[in-house]
C-alpha cells in the first residue's frame, strides 16, 4: 500500500497592510485576536475550511502596523487570479484593518520568512507640545523639542555590523545578537520626525530600542556619542528604554526577486 | 440702579486638530458627541463652571476632519499664557480625539468665523484595488483608476465665481449661492489623489459635492465639459453624487492677520 499523493497546492506570496492598534501582534497568542489568525481564517474559507497556516516576514508585536508585510499561504492547485484572490481575502477580512495588497502564485519552495533577504521599517515621532488628534495611534508623541541633527550623528555610531545586545529585547530568540544595520536615517518633516532602518533582518525590539535610545540624544539627556559607548556595552541597560509600538510600521521585505513585479493590484478593480 | 459692570473677559483664538470619525460633527446635536460640546466642556473647567460658548470659522460635517479648524472663546481675564491655555484644554479634552494646536489673545472684536477670509480643505481618495488597511476612516476608497488629468481638467470649470447651486446640500442655509472657488486642484501621490480646495467661504456640501462629480470624470463616466454644463444648470441633480465625509479635512483658515504668529506651540514643552 502506498500512501495518497498530496493533494496538488499552489503558493502564494501575499503583501498585506494593516493597523495594528486592535491586535495582539502577528502571531496567534493565547487570547486576543492576532492579525494571522484573520488572515488564516479567512484563507480557511478559500480551501473548504481546511486550515490554511501562513509564514510571515516580520513577526510584527501588538500595536506596529504594516504597509508592506509578505507572508505566504498554500492554496488547493486552481485557476486563480492574483486579483481574485486578493480580492476574496480583503472581503473575508472585512471587517478588520487587515488588507492584501498584492497577491502572486510563486514556488513551492518560496518562503515569505527565508527567501527575504531585506527588512524595512520607519518609526515616526509627532514632535510637538499638543498630544496627537488626528494621528493618535500611528505616532509616538514627544513633546520635547528634538534635535534630529543630533539624533543623525547617534544613529551613524549604529550603521554597520554589530553586536546589537544593549538593543535586543530579553526575549528575543535569535541565535545570534550580530545583525548588520543598512540604514538609520533621521528626518524631519515639519512636526514629525521619521526614523528609517533598514537591514536583512533585525533583533526582537531592535527598531523601538533604537529609537527610545535616539530620542534621549534628540531631547539632549544624551550625548551623541555615548551611543557607541552603549552598544559597545552589549548590555540592554546600557541603552535607552522601549519606544511605544504605535509609531512603527513594517514599509517592505526585498526579495532577490520581487514576487510582485507584475504588480496585480494595479489591475482596474 | 445700574447694571453690575460685566467681568472681564479675554478673547482667545485656537486654532484645532480633530480626528471627525467619533463625532456628529463641529455642532451640538440632539444626540450624540460634537467637537463643539468637547471643546466648551473643557473651557467651561477653566471658567469655574460657567458656560463658555464657541464660535467657530468650519462648522465641519460628522465624519469631516481638521487639522487647521479655528475657533474662538471669552474666558475671565488673567495672567494665562497661549501655552498654559492649550495644555489645560488638551487635559480636559482627554480622551477625545481633539487637540488645542495653538492658543493665542485676540482682539474683542474678533471673530473666528466673521474675521476669516479663506478656508482651504483637502480631500483624499485611496485609488487602488484593496480597501483601506491603515488610513481606513480618513480616505474615500475609489477602487477603478482614476485619471487625475481629466479631473484637473474638470475642475478648472469651476475655478472663479460661480452661481454654485448644483453643487450645494439642499440644507444648506446661506443666503446666496455664489461663491469664489480660488484653488481646486488634484494631484496623484501614488495611491492617493488629493484634492486641494479654497475660497473666501464654501456652501454645506460643496467640496464633497464638487469631489463626487470630478470623480465620475476620474472613472470615464464623465467627459471633463460636463462639469461645465452641470455648473450652468444650477440645479443639484445636475451633478454628481457626494463624496464620502471620512476623506475631508479642514486644512487651514486665513485671516488678514495670522493671530497664531508668535507659534505658542513652539514653546518648549
Amino acid at each position: 500500500m502506498t500512501d495518497p499523493a498530496p493533494s496538488p497546492t499552489d503558493r502564494w506570496a501575499l503583501r498585506l497592510e494593516y493597523h495594528g492598534g486592535p491586535f495582539v501582534g502577528w502571531q496567534r497568542q493565547a487570547a486576543g485576536l492576532s492579525v494571522q489568525a484573520v488572515l488564516e481564517g479567512a484563507a480557511s474559507r478559500l480551501a473548504g475550511g481546511a486550515p490554511v497556516p501562513s509564514i510571515v516576514a516580520g513577526r510584527t508585536d501588538a500595536g506596529v502596523h504594516a504597509r508592506g508585510q509578505v507572508a505566504h499561504i498554500d492554496l488547493p492547485a486552481g485557476a486563480l487570479t492574483g486579483g481574485k484572490l486578493r480580492d476574496a481575502l480583503n472581503f473575508h477580512m472585512k471587517p478588520h484593518p487587515v488588507v492584501v495588497l498584492d497577491a502572486a502564485r510563486v514556488a513551492p519552495d518560496w518562503s515569505a520568512r527565508f527567501s527575504a533577504e531585506r527588512r524595512r521599517y520607519l518609526f515616526r515621532i509627532l514632535n510637538r507640545s499638543a498630544r496627537p488628534g488626528l494621528e493618535a495611534g500611528t505616532v509616538w508623541h514627544v513633546r520635547h523639542p528634538l534635535d534630529t541633527g543630533r539624533m543623525a550623528e547617534a544613529a551613524s555610531h549604529l550603521l554597520g555590523r554589530h553586536d546589537f545586545t544593549s538593543f535586543r529585547a530579553s526575549a528575543c530568540q535569535a541565535n545570534s545578537p550580530v545583525r548588520t544595520l543598512d540604514r538609520l536615517e533621521v528626518v524631519r518633516h515639519g512636526e514629525i520626525v521619521e526614523i528609517h532602518a533598514e537591514a536583512r533582518s533585525f533583533l526582537h525590539h531592535q527598531v523601538r530600542n533604537m529609537v527610545g535610545t535616539l530620542k534621549l540624544v534628540g531631547t539632549g539627556d544624551w550625548a551623541p556619542d555615548r551611543v557607541a559607548a552603549a552598544l559597545a556595552a552589549r548590555h540592554r541597560a546600557a541603552a535607552g528604554p522601549t519606544a511605544p509600538a504605535d509609531g512603527l510600521a513594517l514599509m517592505a521585505v526585498g526579495y532577490p526577486t520581487d514576487p510582485f513585479a507584475s504588480r496585480p493590484d494595479q489591475e482596474p478593480g
